[in-house]
């Protein structure tokens, strides 16, 4: 069997451990591996099947004997050697915004949109977190009726902010409750017990722009430029998986039982509603799985044609990582897609 | 200048406790106050203007000397032993779900419907907490344009559920930063760094009952009894300020500048808004204010003539024990809504 080499950028990154531990447990076949991270890490090591791997610094030359780059060092990073690796003649997958809107970039979750792969000129973007967990949940449903508008609301967690601003919700939190005095240095508000709107930078729209990445990403990947998306984006204390209340207007009839019956099939989805219970997704359901989760899937009483889906995806995962190895993986399983 | 003499029902309880503190705090004119608790808490005490008062059992004639009977105890309990106060010549002012529904008796937030004390006879209602939250902003709204629907997510604290399940929130979130085993006793689900739908019992329209008393109370306070209401109501890891992403459609246009004005002169509403700064309402800034905080009013650009606000209110304040005591207040002022 071929094996590959392959390279992680902000190898030390939550994101960057994820693709790590991911690439071991799934048996990726790999040659070689490289893992790159900020100057402050450089000569640090992360580990990889046990062993201790010393963290390189970038350079232009770093590529030059790599098949498949992982970025996932934000966008600067991103936007200055995703360039030099395709010039290298490596494959990019990136996790940043940085190319994600670019028309001639791919911008793929492998179960809903794997064809737009073929498009792709060196570099792939995977999606922004909470659109991901998003459409895993809608896309299956745009594809039996036709969504006419959605509005999301959502609960993000830490993990979002990287893994810094998770340490730093438990620190904070401990401090709290202790009665101790605490210095945030990630997070710009007030956090253990606390929740605030996203502080990604705010638009002229009067969106931030974790909301416009919801609203445009969205469109592109179910090649739907018009889509109407209102999107409030929503960070609460919580560990590593974003939870979303999304209220779905289809352009005809669908029930609550078709919807279910069509998530039930979705790849990618765990369909967990007890009503009788009262029980339905939640963070701690998510954490750590490969799956989104939907539930509580209930006609909304205050206009037609309409659902409320309940949907909640470990952040790190499906909504980062784990979305960029799935699109790895499938450039393996369909070579012709490396032409 | 005259003194009254007043009951307070599950004087232990959260709601219960701030009705103690306001009373005081207030100096209502109190010639006599009486306690009640569940049986377990007889003969404990609770402190009121720094001396103890001793915890009564209720009885069918604990109101027969009371002016005022202020319910906090569950709606069983308001049930038996309201109509027995108001056989006994007591007001009662009920902040369970008992009468709220009921068409005799008043549900009233006195920024907005006061002028409906008049019709009481005997029993005023004050309404479910997240409702109040929602309405103190939507209200004033509502009255210079139309609203066509109202979508509300919420993010609901720990106080909601009683005074045991903040303390259990703070516990089970020590007990998890020190890997500890923790039993719950209060809360359904893990609760740590951790967030679920309301778990409130379900209704066979797919609708949980706290979200359903958002739409029936919403509808009865603004007197429009069709208005189309959907809802989401969730439980977030916060101790006791409630947070509401509202999305609100009107009949006509109203530009986001026109809605912060109206709110910046509605009674009970501190409008928080830094655009530049990224800075809204949170329930750290919420939690112990009188007000409900307004902010990051916007154009929803899913939708024309369609604004999100984002709004927070102590649950325990003007969700709660504030606002019955704003009613006793009004009664007091306006002697004649005591005939």
């Amino acid at each position: 069997m071929k094996k590959f080499r392959v390279a992680i950028i902000g190898a030390t990154g939550a994101v960057g451990q994820e693709m790590l531990r991911l690439l071991e447990e799934r048996q990726f076949p790999i040659q070689e591996i490289h893992c790159f991270a900020s100057p402050r890490s450089e000569g640090k090591t992360v580990l990889f099947q046990g062993k201790p791997l010393t963290l390189e610094a970038l350079t232009e030359k770093s590529f030059q004997s790599i098949d498949f780059a992982l970025f996932s060092a934000g966008k600067s990073v991103s936007s200055i050697y995703a360039p030099m690796a395709v010039a290298s003649g490596c494959t990019v997958i990136d996790n940043s915004s940085a190319f994600r809107m670019d028309p001639s970039v791919p911008l793929v979750i492998p179960e809903i949109n794997v064809h737009t792969l073929k498009n792709h000129h060196g570099i792939i973007s995977s999606p922004n977190c909470t659109a991901s967990v998003m459409l895993l949940a809608v896309a299956p449903l745009h594809r039996k009726v036709r969504i006419r508008r959605i509005m999301a609301t959502t609960y993000q967690a830490a993990s979002g902010a990287g893994h810094q601003a998770m340490v730093e919700l438990q620190q904070e939190t401990y401090a709290t409750l202790e009665n101790r005095p605490f210095h945030r240095s990630v997070m710009p508000h007030p956090y253990a017990f606390n929740l605030f709107l996203h502080n990604a930078p705010m638009t002229p729209s009067g969106y931030n722009e974790e909301e416009i990445k919801v609203v445009e990403e969205s469109r592109k990947i179910l090649q739907e430029p018009e889509l109407r998306i209102g999107v409030t984006c929503v960070r609460v204390p919580v560990l590593r998986a974003h939870s979303e209340a999304l209220n779905v207007e289809f352009e005809e009839p669908l029930t609550p039982a078709q919807a279910k019956e069509i998530l039930q099939q979705a790849p990618g989805v765990i369909v967990l509603e007890d009503w009788e219970n009262n029980r339905f997704p939640m963070p701690s359901d998510a954490s750590g799985k490969d799956e989104i989760y939907v539930g509580r899937i209930r006609q909304d009483l205050s206009n037609p044609n309409t659902l409320d889906l309940w949907v909640v995806g470990d952040q790190l995962l499906k909504g980062a990582a784990l979305n960029a190895i799935h699109i790895l993986e499938y450039l393996l399983e369909f070579p012709k897609f490396l032409d």
